[in-house]
């Protein structure tokens, strides 16, 4: 479907049948056992020739995905490099070695009871990961996105399921990224919600990443907890970024940060994770109009799906039930961007239902008399991807820094939430439900940790080791060698 | 209980109401705060101090937990020591830093898009953690055991749910150990089963830790299903630690073998999760012999519950209708050892069921003709924390290695399961039912990270910091900056 018209664009995608759905995971499990025996640096290079792919088709990638997103030349152009880039940083992942948590504790017989010497390390899980593709990033979040180059890394066969919002696509992505792999049954790909049914209980699938809704992030762990084992689940769902502009910030500029709420409000027509949602201010009309001004000059925008466009309008809805609207953008493709206000103690009464995500460009202003009794308030919200703030003297931050870093996974000092760099200390993930394991990430160099658990060799003979466990360390991995990091 | 006796010993131990465990979890709670804002070196000085009391209060302590478990001075004196080790072993894992995964990137304005700095590290999960005692281990896997320890070393306070099985020993180790807290209310205590659903469900309570069997595990994961947020459970659960004999291993000291496996098998009446439940050797009537006659000179003794004591009747029954008996040997406390064992074809016809754990000193021995035709037998057992192989030749090996990791969390030549070493390279996990987290340990220094969560701080003031994440890194924890491990 074309989200500019709403018309349908070629010929209906058929849905995988069960039996296709078991074929498909069951030949990734089969080039799986190669690949979880394929040398590190060999996995790097295979990486890397995905990342050398995805660019090298940029131009009949992105006109597949703009037909399917509407998101337009520049976006998307970024996203390629950006998916392209992010399995670079996982090919750096695998040469460096960190990621394998290597510990060595030889022999020790002096001990009571003696030691036997010990060595771990992180080995792929073993079985098929199966991935959710988001609606939200046709490249960076679906096939070619970070649940799938972390996987990939891990040793782990990987077995998509499309998003109905840009299925043409996806197989056009799956088959760019097939040509660099040594093994094409290692990505497989499926359609249709009854699809991903039978892939997350699939016997041979070890564990699922997921990038959506809170409701369908139910839904997938429902289908897990009626499978006889438990395995893991890794969600990133709703979340709604609250910002906390403290009064200190009023001694900068007011008209900046205004214009930076609203820009990132509406970047992306408000359809990112770590849209801020939710804006704490003191009650101090010059800002608040500055606010009101800034989100009157934005524009809307095409959504992507109908689903995600009803999905606005009733978070809208809800919005305007209990709060009046401090200011209404354009609108741009039928899409309005909305700020409604409401004061601190009327917001602490509609807790729960008024930190609700509304997925999209509309967010509530909340306004504070007395920036003592936040704390109390933010302490109340549900987990998020990030918590921001606003402030020109640090000093004033610290009775509210520890609740941030305990209500979210990310906290930011005078910038945005939207933007998630791709990087060695990024961690995208929260309390629930902004992810369902608030240990883990899914962007940056440590989501390889969700496809990873240990394997310890207990006085295993030196020639059935990993090289990565033998005393020689031929490969330079980082290590813990009795206790002592080299 | 007195297990010798089966007569009850002192007055009933109430069972906590859940107004009570409410009260328990909201002080360990409050009592958590400070706790998690508690610098790494104090909570470390803390640690050794509970390491210190525990050996000092030895005799009143073991006195206490022979009266309700029948273990002896012996084992139960071994037991303290290890214990006060795992609370010394935390407190280096805490001075040295490591379990932070501290990362460090500085801003890079010259990316496309400019990277903000950004630095993360390990923080305590935001709530109380619950741990339901184990059996097995008074000490070592109960309120004084690494559930616990490692727990408080993350920063988390605790509330444990005593074992039915030693609920006095239970009520003495927790006094023992808050004398040396900052705060009584940070290691709370209930008991009953009821008091356990309160716990698994008060929203205060970030995650799970429980020793115990599959039926158990599986509820209390039924219990987290009900809660809105799906917290970590971490349980170690059922085992049956298959030990495979190669046809090389015949050319080695076959009695020692079998004693080996005897000794293994009856250690402790076969009351450990590591227990040799299974034993894959060449059908060699010497080595049979030996096994046999190994057995029939192992004695029995009492179990620790009447409900474990059925469980082994069950399962030693359900054994006995599936092969014949290969040898027993004498009674102790009523509990007889007991072999049974079948060609590996009849196994393979009778699995899953034939692979279920009998917990107590009861195996299956499974011979075969063709060692080739063992691996894919081995693929299809049930995830152990363990998996042993005997042979003099490692190259015989090499067939069946990776798929014992694949089963298995711990691989071990050319010895037994029992005996888990405490240190930074052990890994007691594995996959299911093993482990409800194949990923995660429950003994050595790693356990730590079951109970830790990554925050990212984005351009945050250096005077908001941890101090571990400041540029001058003033407690020279161990970081990965800019990419580089220093």
């Amino acid at each position: 479907m074309d989200p500019r018209t709403g018309q349908a664009v070629g010929e209906p995608i058929p849905e995988s049948t069960g039996e296709q759905v078991a074929a498909v995971v069951e030949a990734a499990a089969t080039a799986g056992l190669a690949w979880r025996a394929t040398p590190a640096a060999d996995r790097a290079a295979v990486l890397e020739a995905v990342a050398d792919a995805l660019p090298a088709n940029a131009e009949g990638l992105w006109r597949a995905a703009d037909a399917e997103t509407a998101l337009g030349e520049v976006r998307l152009r970024g996203e390629i490099a950006r998916s392209a880039g992010q399995f670079r940083l996982f090919a750096e992942v695998l040469r460096d070695g960190g990621y394998l948590d290597a510990i060595i504790d030889h022999a020790d017989p002096a001990l009571t009871p003696p030691r036997p010497d010990l060595r771990r390390m992180n080995r792929p899980l073993p079985g098929v990961v199966g991935v959710f593709a988001a609606s939200n990033f046709p490249f960076a979040f679906s096939v070619a996105g970070g649940d799938v180059a972390s996987a990939l890394a891990a040793g782990c066969p990987v077995v998509v399921k499309a998003h109905p919002g840009h299925p043409v696509l996806s197989g056009l992505v799956a088959a760019v990224i097939r040509g660099a792999l040594p093994d094409a049954g290692l990505l497989g790909l499926v359609q249709g919600t009854e699809a991903g049914r039978y892939l997350v209980q699939h016997p041979a699938v070890a564990a699922v990443g997921f990038t959506g809704s809170i409701p369908g992030g139910k839904a997938i762990q429902g289908l897990i907890n009626e499978r006889p084992d438990p395995i893991p689940f890794y969600g990133e769902l709703g979340s709604v970024n609250p910002v906390v502009v403290l009064p200190s910030a009023l001694n900068g500029d007011v008209a900046a940060l205004a214009a930076g709420f609203a820009g990132s409000l509406t970047l992306g027509v408000g359809q990112f994770c770590t849209n801020p949602g939710l804006l704490f201010v003191p009650d101090d009309d010059t800002l608040v109009k500055a606010i009101g001004d800034a989100v009157a000059g934005t524009t809307g925008g095409p959504m992507l799906t109908p689903k995600i466009r009803e999905g606005y309008d009733e978070g809208v809805a809800r919005l305007a039930r209990s709060a009046p609207e401090l200011a209404a953008g354009s609108a741009g493709g039928n899409v309005v961007p909305r700020v409604f206000a409401v004061d601190l103690d009327a917001f602490a009464d509609g807790l729960p239902d008024l930190a609700e995500e509304c997925f999209g460009p509309a967010a509530l202003v909340v306004k504070y008399r007395d920036i003592s009794s936040v704390g109390e308030v933010l302490e109340r919200l549900p987990g998020s991807l990030t918590a921001t703030v606003h402030a020109t003297d640090p000093a004033e931050a610290e009775p509210i820094a520890d609740v941030l870093t305990r209500v979210a996974g990310r906290v930011i000092w005078n910038g945005w939430p939207t933007g998630v760099a791709v990087c060695w200390a990024m961690h995208h993930g929260g309390p629930w439900p902004a992810s369902t394991s608030a240990a883990h990430t899914s962007v940056g160099s440590t989501a390889i940790a969700r496809w990873l658990a240990p394997v310890a060799y207990q006085s295993w003979p030196e020639a059935l080791l990993p090289a990565e466990l033998r005393d020689a360390n031929p490969l330079a991995v980082p290590r813990r060698v009795d206790g002592s990091l080299s």
